[in-house]
C-alpha cells in the first residue's frame, strides 16, 4: 500500500493517554498535519520502518520514567529507520539512509545530533537495523554480555525467549558456550525458540506443569537469568537460582499497562540466600558503545549465525494494532510497520 | 551468675527445628554433656561471649541455605568470644582469646583453623570484637562500602537502623558525607538513631504516616538503601529510588520464619525504570578482608567515632529467650550473650 506524499502535509498517528490495562488501537488516531522545511539543526525524514516495542506501553500510560509522563493526544514516538529528504546540514544529504527516534509519521523533522547513519554496504536488510543491528540487538548484547557476563559451561534463562531482545540475547550465551533455557508462551513459540533459534530448550509459562518443566530444564541450577516479563514467570525462576547467580532485569512486560497492579514473589528470598546480583539496565546507556556492539552483532547476522524473525505490518495506519497485537503476545521475534515502500 | 565448669561435663543448649512463624524460648533445651580433650586439629574453648544474629532464624526453620537444613535436636551454634582452654597446636595456647564458630555451650572445642585472634591491646572491650569490630560491624562495611560505594552527598537509607549491622552501616556512609535516613520501629529506636548514632533523620515504619515521613526525609530521592528487612519497608523505599541507585541486600528479617509467606511489591517495576543495582552479599565472602576491614573499624571505635549499643542477655540458659527477643524488636543494637563472667 505505498503512500503519495504530499509536499505540504502528512499523517501522523497520536494517542490518547487513558491507555490502561491493555493497548487498544481505538486509543490512537491518524492525524494529517502540515509539513515545512527544517528548522536549523533539524533534517526532515521519511520513514521507512517503525519500530514497535513493549517500553511504549510504559510510555503511553505514565508508568515508565523514560520521557516522562505524556499529555493528551500526543504524536507518538519512536525508533525509525528512514531516508533524509532535507537537511541543511552538510553531514547529512538528501537520501541518506539512517537510524533515529521521530513522530510515528510519513515526514518528519528530527534533531540531527541524535542521527545514526546505516551502513549500507554491512549487506543485511534494512529492517533488521531496528532489530538484531538495531536496539533490540544492542539491549540483547548489553544485558547479556555486559550485565550479565555469561560464562562457558553456565546455564541461562531468558523469559520472552521468542521476542526480539530474548531471542538475540539467548544466542549470545549460546555463542560463549552456555546452556541456555528459554521461556516462551504456547507451544509455537517454544518450538521456534529450539528448533529456529537453537537455544537447548525452551519451556511454556502458559502450560499446566510450566513449574516441572522448567525443573527438569535447569539440572544444574540457573547462573544467569535475562529478565523480560516479571510477576510470575520471574517467581518460577528464583527458585532454581546458584549461588552468585546474575539477574539482568531487562523489562516487566508483565506489569505494563497495570501501574497498580503489586507483584507478588513467593521466592524474592533467594536473592537473599544464593547472593544474587540483580541489575537493571537501559539501552540509552550503551549508545556510546553501538560501534563496539555492531562489530560483533552485524557479522553473526550477515554470516547467519544470528538468528531472528521479524513480524512486518503494513501502513502507518496498521501500527497501533501491531503494538497492540505485540503486547497480546502474537507476533514473534521483532516487530516493525513498513510506512513505505 | 557465674558458672563452675565442671571438667567432663558442660551444658550445651539445643533446638527442635520446627520453630515457624516465630522464635519461642520453648523450642530450645538445655543439655549437660560429657567433655573431652580435643581431637587432633581441634582446640578446646570456653566462650564467654554469644552472637545472638538474625541469620539464626533463617537456619532454625531450614530457610536458608548457609549451613543447610538442621535436624532435630541440633546444637545450636553461632560465632562466640573464647578463651583457648587447651589446644594441641603451637599457635594457640590455653589463655588465649579467639572469635570462632561454636556450639552454644559452656565448652566445646572446634577446628583451630577457623579461628581468628583478638587483638588484646587495641583497646575495645572484648563483647565488642562480636559486634561492631566483629561480623556485624563487617557486614555494615561490605554491605556500604564495598557493595553500595557511596559518594559524599548522596542519600543514603539504612532500614532496622537501631539493629547492630544497621547502626554501624549508616555511619559508616555518613562518615562518606552522605546524607542517612534510617527507618526503625517506634519512637526510642528513631530517638536513639538520630541522638546517639548521629543519623540525619530516622522514621518510624511503625506510625500511621510512615509513607510520609520516608517522603519528607527524603526529598532528593534515595541514591542507597541498605536493605535489612524486606515486605512492606522495602516497598515503601522503591518510589524514591534515583537513576543507578544502589540497593544493598544485607537481610530480609520480615520473612524470617516465615518461608511460605510471598513478598508483596507494589513498586518493583521502580527497579526497571531507576535502572537500579540491588545486590546480595554475604559476610562469608569477606572473611579474607578481615584485616582491611578493622583497620578502618577499629580506630573509629576506639575514638569513639562509631556508636554502638550491646545488649547483653546474662548466662548461657537465657540465649533462647535473647534470640527471642530480638526477632520481636525488643532491643538495640547488637544482641549478646555473657556465658561467663
Amino acid at each position: 500500500m505505498p503512500t503519495v506524499l504530499a509536499a505540504c502535509s502528512a499523517r501522523r498517528i497520536v494517542y490518547r493517554p487513558q491507555v490502561c490495562g491493555s493497548v487498544q488501537p481505538q486509543d490512537f488516531a491518524v492525524q494529517q498535519v502540515a509539513t515545512a522545511d527544517p528548522a536549523p539543526g533539524r533534517v526532515q525524514l521519511q520513514p521507512l520502518f517503525l519500530s514497535v516495542d513493549p517500553y511504549m506501553v510504559r510510555l503511553l500510560t505514565g508508568q515508565g520514567s523514560y520521557f516522562g509522563r505524556e499529555e493528551a493526544e500526543t504524536p507518538m514516538r519512536g525508533r525509525v529507520v528512514a531516508r533524509v529528504l532535507a537537511s541543511p546540514l552538510p553531514q547529512w544529504r538528501a537520501g541518506d539512509l539512517v537510524m533515529g527516534e521521530s513522530e510515528w509519521a510519513e515526514m518528519g523533522d528530527v534533531d540531527a545530533g541524535a542521527l545514526l547513519r546505516i551502513d549500507e554496504e554491512a549487506g543485511i536488510p534494512l529492517s533488521t537495523w531496528l532489530g538484531a543491528a538495531g536496539h533490540s540487538g544492542m539491549t540483547a548484547w548489553a544485558g547479556m554480555v555486559d550485565i550479565a557476563q555469561p560464562r562457558s559451561g553456565e546455564t541461562v534463562v531468558v523469559s520472552a525467549a521468542s521476542g526480539a531482545v530474548g531471542s538475540i540475547a539467548g544466542q549470545l550465551a549460546r555463542l560463549r558456550g552456555c546452556r541456555v533455557v528459554g521461556i516462551a508462551g504456547g507451544a509455537a513459540k517454544t518450538r521456534h525458540v529450539v528448533d529456529d533459534l537453537g537455544f537447548d530448550a525452551c519451556v511454556d509459562y502458559k502450560a499446566q506443569d510450566f513449574a516441572e518443566q522448567l525443573a527438569v530444564a535447569v539440572p544444574d541450577g540457573v547462573d544467569i537469568h535475562f529478565e523480560n516479563v516479571g510477576g510470575a514467570v520471574f517467581d518460577a525462576v528464583l527458585p532454581h537460582l546458584n549461588r552468585y547467580a546474575r539477574i539482568s532485569l531487562c523489562g516487566l512486560v508483565s506489569q505494563y499497562g497495570a501501574p497498580s497492579q503489586p507483584m507478588t514473589l513467593r521466592h524474592f528470598d533467594q536473592i537473599l540466600s544464593r547472593t544474587v546480583r540483580l541489575q537493571a539496565f537501559r539501552i540509552y546507556d550503551y549508545v556510546l558503545r553501538r560501534d563496539e556492539i555492531l562489530a560483533e552483532l552485524v557479522p553473526l547476522i550477515r554470516r547467519g549465525e544470528l538468528r531472528y524473525r521479524e513480524s512486518i505490518a503494513d501502513g502507518l495506519e496498521a501500527a497501533p494494532a501491531a503494538l497492540a497485537a505485540m503486547m497480546a503476545g502474537n507476533n514473534l521475534g521483532k516487530q516493525l510497520v513498513r510506512v513505505q515502500h
